[in-house]
């Protein structure tokens, strides 16, 4: 007991918004505390990266849904595209966007590996991803809804499966929602991570 | 320059985890950064209230979402409820355990009021808010697609718009979408003060 409260006086290193070059200098008695938040931050790399390829491979998979069937009449040609579902569209861009965010917080990450005591940069990331993740999370579940619609219908409400006829089409519009809710998933990773980050600057 | 390397050396004052017994005698030195952490936390409360209320009232409105027209035929009533299309299930599912979480969520947060200090209870509620959080937008957002769909229609589907003869039915589950949303909403702001409040403990 006497020991626990001994180390209530502890030697808190300089942080990197008071001395910048201090924090230079004295990287080595950090070491204990920095690596683990170096360890975090690599994590939260690679995590982001994970993230970007599965929204780019959800927006791709749900950009290329375009199947036209091998019979029409006269007058009509039968054609499925994203473009027919206003939720779909929704979903392709949400995915956009949430590529482009990705994208531009990786020089962010980076610069939390190289200076693991940052916490501003962390919180800034803990927010914007916060706000992205509830973006993905409405585009894939919006979109999940749909596709459920189009494999099994509603008949109390007279909606009729189309996935019977333009069975590619569903293929891969699910596919891409998959996609979207494992992007998701990971983003809810980098929040707790960056909780965690956060937690241990101190 | 000197001042600053100097106060390098902080006496923080022990925790909750550590000494329980010193946290009670020593508030009287933390009050300065103690004030902002407590307002944090009050805040915290109140907006948990009212997502709590907003979670509520979504998840009423669609519970008792139910619409009998006025004429019949011998064999046939028409009727339109939440039970006919699964994503509103799913909805009213997802709105019963948003509130159950934040029901039980309360007394942590008077926690927070009582005992600025208590970063690990900040942390476990940021980690559990940003799961809940995602649960409460996929349910807003998917029931948001079947609304549209039933407003608008889709032509290409030949999902004709249910809205015409069930308006009373549509205007409440549009009503439990949009509380959905408010709901989120304030829970995204919960995040972010968690953010806050554990970024401000050191």
């Amino acid at each position: 007991m006497k020991n626990s409260s001994d180390s209530t006086v502890i030697d808190v290193p300089p942080t990197a918004a008071t001395s910048k070059k201090k924090a230079v200098v004295s990287t080595t008695p950090r070491q204990a505390g920095g690596g683990v938040k170096r360890g975090l931050s690599i994590f939260d790399f690679i995590l982001r990266l994970g993230a970007l390829g599965a929204a780019l491979g959800a927006a791709a998979a749900m950009g290329t849904s375009d199947e036209t069937l091998p019979f029409f009449t006269q007058f009509f040609q039968f054609e499925a595209s994203y473009d027919d579902l206003p939720t779909f569209q929704f979903f392709l861009i949400a995915m956009g966007i949430v590529g482009g965010y990705l994208v531009l917080s990786l020089p962010f990450s980076i610069v939390c590996i190289v200076r693991p005591g940052a916490v501003g940069i962390r919180l800034l990331l803990l927010i914007l991803d916060t706000v992205v993740l509830t973006l993905a999370t409405s585009a894939a579940a919006a979109a999940a809804a749909i596709v459920y619609l189009a494999h099994d219908g509603n008949s109390s409400t007279n909606w009729l499966a189309i996935c019977d006829q333009f069975g590619d089409f569903c293929q891969k519009v699910s596919g891409a929602v998959i996609g979207a809710f494992i992007a998701a998933l990971l983003m809810m990773f980098l929040i707790l991570l960056s909780a965690f980050g956060i937690r241990n600057s101190h």
